[in-house]
Formats: C-alpha cells, sequence, structure tokens
C-alpha cells in the first residue's frame, strides 16, 4: 500500500504477471486521464447500466484520454440482466465496431456488470483487457479481487463464467452517495465478513465505526475498503482458483443461497442474505460450543447496526433450507460443509455439524 | 516422449501445473480404462457428432470406469453448429444432469467439436476437466496442442474464446481409416506446415513418407502426429498466448482465411485454403528473394503429393483478397503483417511486404 493523492489509497493485489492495483478515494472518476494508464489500445467501449449510465457515465469519459474510439453499451439494470444473453449483446458490440485484440473493456456498475463484462473481456477474441469501476460497495469490497467472472443460468447463479483479472480497479467512495441504503447495508455484510473470518481487529475497529460509515465519511469509506479488499486479496493470492482457503469467503453464503434461492433472486438482496446467513453460521457455531453468547451477540449487533436482517422468511421451512442447502455448488460430490466460526476472526470449513444440529438451527431461527 | 504399449506413444506437453500427455497409436480408443486416469471423478459427458457418434462412441464408453456416471450429447455435424448456442446446449445439459465442478467432459470428434467442447468446459461454473479425443487428422495435429477454445460468430471465426487446457488427449489413429480423402490432405497441409515454418529434416522426411502417411501405414502416421505436436508444443511453450513467436504457425492462414471467407467458410476446408495460402506465402518469400524457385517448386510438389489444391478460386479478384486480408484478426490494429519463409524450415513475421508485391503476387497466382 502506497500514498497516492492526498485522501486516496492504492493497493497491489499481487498476482504475478496478473498483478494489479485498486485505487480507492473520494472524486477519483472524472479526473482527467485516470483510467488513461491500464488501456491496452485506442479502442474502449464502457458497458454501464440505465441506472448508473446518467449518474456516472459523463465522469467515466472524462477519465479517458481524448484520442481514445470509446463506444457505449448501457444495459438494462437488475440480477436478471445477467445472462448470457447480455454478455452476447457486449460481443455483438464489440464486433460490430470492429474491435481488435488490443481493445479495452469498462465496467461501470456494480457486481452485475463487473461480472458480465469481465466474462466478456474473459472469452472476447480468447482474452481482452478489462478494468472494473465498481459503483456499488458489495461490488467495490467483493468483485475488486479475485478475478471471477459470470453469468447466471435458468439452472443456477454464476454457472457459466471464468477466471479473468482486471488490469485495475479505480474505486470512487463519492459513487456511494447515489447508492440506496438498503444496498449500501447489503455490501456492508461483506465487510463484516472479512471481519469476521480473518480479522478480529478490524472486526472491532468496524464495530466502532458503523456509524461514520453509514454516514459515508470518506476516511472511514477507504479504511473499510481497502481493509476488505486486502483481506480478500491474501486469501485469493493463496489459494486462486478457489481449491481449498479460499473457501472460507463463503461464510454465510450456503444459508444466503437458499434464502435468494427459495425467494426468488432479486427480492433479497444478496448481502442481506449472506448477513443473516452469517447469523446462522455463528449460532451453529455456538451449538458446536466454538462461540459463546457474547460473542454471537456481537455478531447479532453489528448486523444490526448495519441495518441488516436478523431473521429469515417466514415462509421458509427447514425442508426448504436444506434442499437448497444440498443443491450449493461449494458442496463437491454431494457432501455437505459448512463455513463456521471457530472465534470471532477465524473461520473454517467443518464437516462436523450432523443434520440433526443443523435441523435444530434452522427450526429455532427467528422469522420474520 | 517415452516408449509405451508397442507401436504407440506418448509425448508430454510441459505447461507447468497444466501439462498433459498425448497418447497416440492406433488402437488406443476402446481399450478398459484408457480415459480413466484422467477423470477429475464420477460425473462425465462425451459430446461428439452425428458422424462420429455412430463410429466410436461405443469404443469411447468403452474405455470409461463401469462406475462412471456417464452421459452423451450428439450435436450436428459442421463448422456451422461451431456457435454459442452450441456450447449453451452442453451446459444445458451439464446443469441437467446436476453436474458439479469435478465433472469431466470428453471431446470425441474432430477440431468444431474439441473447440467447443473446450470452451465448454472453460466456463462451466469457471471451468472443468476436459479431454480430447480427436478423430481427424487436423484435429490430431493441430487442436491437441495450444488450448485454444471457443466459437465462431456472425461477424467472425473464434471471436469468442478462452485459453483451456486438456487434461489428456487421446489420439487413435485407426478412426482415421473412416476420415473422408478430403479431409484427411487437409490435415497434411497442417503437418507440412511444422515442417516449413520449423523443421527442415521432418519436411524431408515428409517428402520421402507421403505415400505411406495416405496408405494410413500406422508407423508414418504415429510419427508425423507426434512430430508435428512436438513441434507445436515448443513454440506453444515459448508463447502460450500467442504474443510473438505463436504467431509463426499462423503459415498460410491469411491467405487460408481470406479464401475460406471468400467462399463461404466450409466450402473449402480451412487445410485445404491454408494449402493454398502455403504456397502463396512461399511465392512471397521467393518474390522477396528468399527462396529460390527449387525451394518453391518442394513446396508445390509436397501439397500435390499431400492432393492439396495449388491454385485459389477462378472468382477471387486481388480486391477480394486485400479487402478480407485487412479483416483478419491477426492484424493489430489494421497493419498487414504476414508469416513467410526465410528458408524451407524457418519461418519468420515480416513487415516486408509492399502492397504492390502482394497485389502482383495474388494477380499472377493460378486460378482454377
Amino acid at each position: 500500500m502506497s500514498e497516492t493523492p492526498i485522501g486516496s489509497r492504492t493497493l497491489e493485489v499481487s498476482l504475478g504477471e496478473r498483478s494489479y492495483p485498486i485505487h480507492i478515494g473520494p472524486g477519483l472518476l472524472g479526473e482527467p486521464d485516470a483510467l488513461a494508464p491500464w488501456l491496452a489500445g485506442r479502442q474502449v467501449m464502457v458497458v454501464t447500466n440505465e441506472v448508473v449510465a446518467p449518474l456516472y457515465l459523463a465522469r467515466c469519459r472524462a477519465s479517458l484520454p481524448a484520442d481514445a474510439e470509446v463506444r457505449e453499451l448501457v444495459l438494462p439494470d437488475g440480477e436478471a440482466t445477467k445472462t448470457l444473453e447480455s454478455v452476447s449483446r457486449i460481443w455483438d458490440a464489440l464486433l460490430e465496431a470492429g474491435f481488435n485484440r488490443r481493445c479495452t473493456l469498462i465496467a461501470l456498475g456494480g457486481g452485475v456488470i463487473g461480472d458480465m463484462v469481465g466474462f466478456a473481456a474473459a472469452c472476447y477474441q480468447r482474452g481482452v483487457a478489462f478494468i472494473q469501476v465498481p459503483t456499488t460497495l458489495l461490488s467495490q469490497v467483493d468483485s475488486s479481487v479475485g478475478g471471477k467472472t459470470g453469468v447466471n443460468h435458468a439452472l443456477g447463479k454464476n454457472m457459466i463464467g471464468a477466471f479473468w483479472q482486471p488490469r485495475a480497479v479505480l474505486i470512487d467512495t463519492e459513487t456511494l452517495e447515489t447508492l440506496p441504503a438498503r444496498e449500501f447495508s447489503a455490501g456492508l455484510a461483506e465487510v463484516i465478513k472479512y471481519g469476521l473470518i480473518r480479522d478480529a481487529d478490524f472486526l472491532g475497529w468496524l464495530e466502532g465505526a458503523m456509524e461514520d460509515l453509514r454516514a459515508l465519511e470518506p476516511m472511514a469509506l477507504i479504511r473499510a475498503i481497502e481493509c476488505s479488499c486486502a483481506l480478500k486479496a491474501e486469501i485469493v493470492a493463496e489459494d486462486e482458483t478457489e481449491q481449498g482457503v479460499r473457501a472460507l469467503l463463503n461464510l454465510g453464503h450456503t444459508f444466503g443461497h437458499a434464502i435468494e434461492a427459495h425467494q426468488g433472486y432479486g427480492k433479497w438482496l444478496h448481502g442481506e442474505a449472506v448477513g443473516a446467513g452469517m447469523l446462522m453460521a455463528a449460532e451453529l457455531s455456538a451449538r458446536l460450543g466454538w462461540l459463546d453468547e457474547a460473542e454471537v451477540s456481537r455478531v447479532r449487533d453489528i448486523l444490526l447496526a448495519a441495518a441488516l436482517p436478523l431473521s429469515v422468511p417466514a415462509d421458509m421451512s427447514v425442508e426448504d433450507f436444506l434442499v437448497r442447502m444440498r443443491l450449493d455448488k461449494k458442496n463437491i460430490d454431494s457432501r455437505l460443509r459448512l463455513i463456521l466460526l471457530r472465534s470471532l476472526g477465524d473461520a473454517c470449513l467443518s464437516h462436523e455439524t450432523t443434520p440433526e444440529l443443523l435441523e435444530a438451527l434452522i427450526e429455532a431461527f427467528p422469522r420474520a
């Protein structure tokens, strides 16, 4: 990490020849030539959605060199557009523009845009450059690191995709000013997750900083985003293609995916479902004797302070959870494995949950 | 390279942790458990086409372990099926079968099947295992090495794809017995290409072995395939993602693509167009003073011995060639670069061709 312009920070994600920087700060988008250093050539396509375009597309263009050949593609908003058909539209636009292997794709938007544009870049002429400009807290702390790209399929989320690293990530914290509060809270769930799985000090800092974060205080935002990205980068560097430790990033996700799938994707935000799922994982850890009640309360309190749900949908039965959880793609050869907490700041992949324990937990968990 | 069962050979393609073996020999397909060592788990999907299925699908199944959960998908034959829609059918089938990240795809067929199945494997759940069982000479000597996968787009060939390495390649030379003679000749064009670009000794051997090859003499086939794969592997190991020396593999391809595109893909076989393109490259090299007339004659003679065309379509004007050649995706930022021959066995990437020289060559080249 090094100091760049006052109030902004740069974090380097170390992946050998695929290493790249993450720049974090207020007002980065719109600075002249802010995106210039990472362009592969003059051909640039900015892909965004109908919500983000009127807010930030002009600033994005202002950060590109005057001599760039810039095309824009504005897709509909929302998880429902995260399909192979949308990615095909990007490929069509690239080919219609006559863009070659030295073009650069810029993903301006949240996680859906980032995942789709990253996948489009991964497979256009077998791989071209792309830059991420994430405009939601969730995408800033999650999609910025890890190289996961892809789309949903009727039969499952993120089933089609590739690992593909960006050339750079530019995070303008001012874009959070236009983010709906509910989406901001959903992003905080992932921030809290990094503390829970790997860094008790960061978790402690977050407990005190939650009010500043929700007030969008720039220095608090920069620290929360930087620490989150750094923690994720550490884990990804240890395990780039998700064979081992990277599974810990799925804390709360097996429960969360069950909620999202049962409700129909989009009704609960991903971060909301993960928030409730992390509380379920904490309570299950307590039932295994790993956490005490005070620790579970700390998890509940920080989720509450982030305005995240502490209960699951009233109409979800134990069976609804179990059926969905067995379908989760993290369960190699259909064995149920769960990420649990040995202590706050120390997650592990556990096979110790018995079906009875799991059923009792789900049965007793609050409904709303 | 090491001796395995009598009459078969194994070549190792060295790519660090993505290294894999190529097994070459008569009758390999059908040997019990021949495919077993490279399966990632019990879930296996064999993808083939309507022409290959009745000939070799049963043998392929016989080479899989009895306890494997095997699914089969039979696609239509031909380059016209090399589309994103076909790859989507593979993804649909994998998801409908409930296959997880430890499944294995087997590509049983020619280059079209190999390219599509490799791409499907590259992007299913962000990458699963695949094994190539190429059944045409072209796919045996070309797709076996290099990790190029992908599909065509209405606006260009191979525009959507990924680099993805197989776990293993199994080449049963007996599958060539059912290959139409014209397709066999097209495969020979690529074999000749390896000699021309990099190995004068191999070229010399080929000149003497052409009759044995066309008679499908097993030892000659094994040597031709093994040397071709080894030469390609050397080049790919030096340049896995096609930034430099790998471009030499495109000898004859810029001319060839122009012919294929003008005629409509499928009318000329790829290898036939490349064959004529290599003769054009040789003649252009002679016009630059790099080859003498005797050397150009050797190129013409070996192509003739392989039953490849020595002329280009009668209705193709100089302009038809030039328009198509400028669109070729190997031409970064629209500069025309050509692979030419400094001598037989030594190709180079050249910028020395003037438009006048190129036009004169195309003008004078035989039409049929």
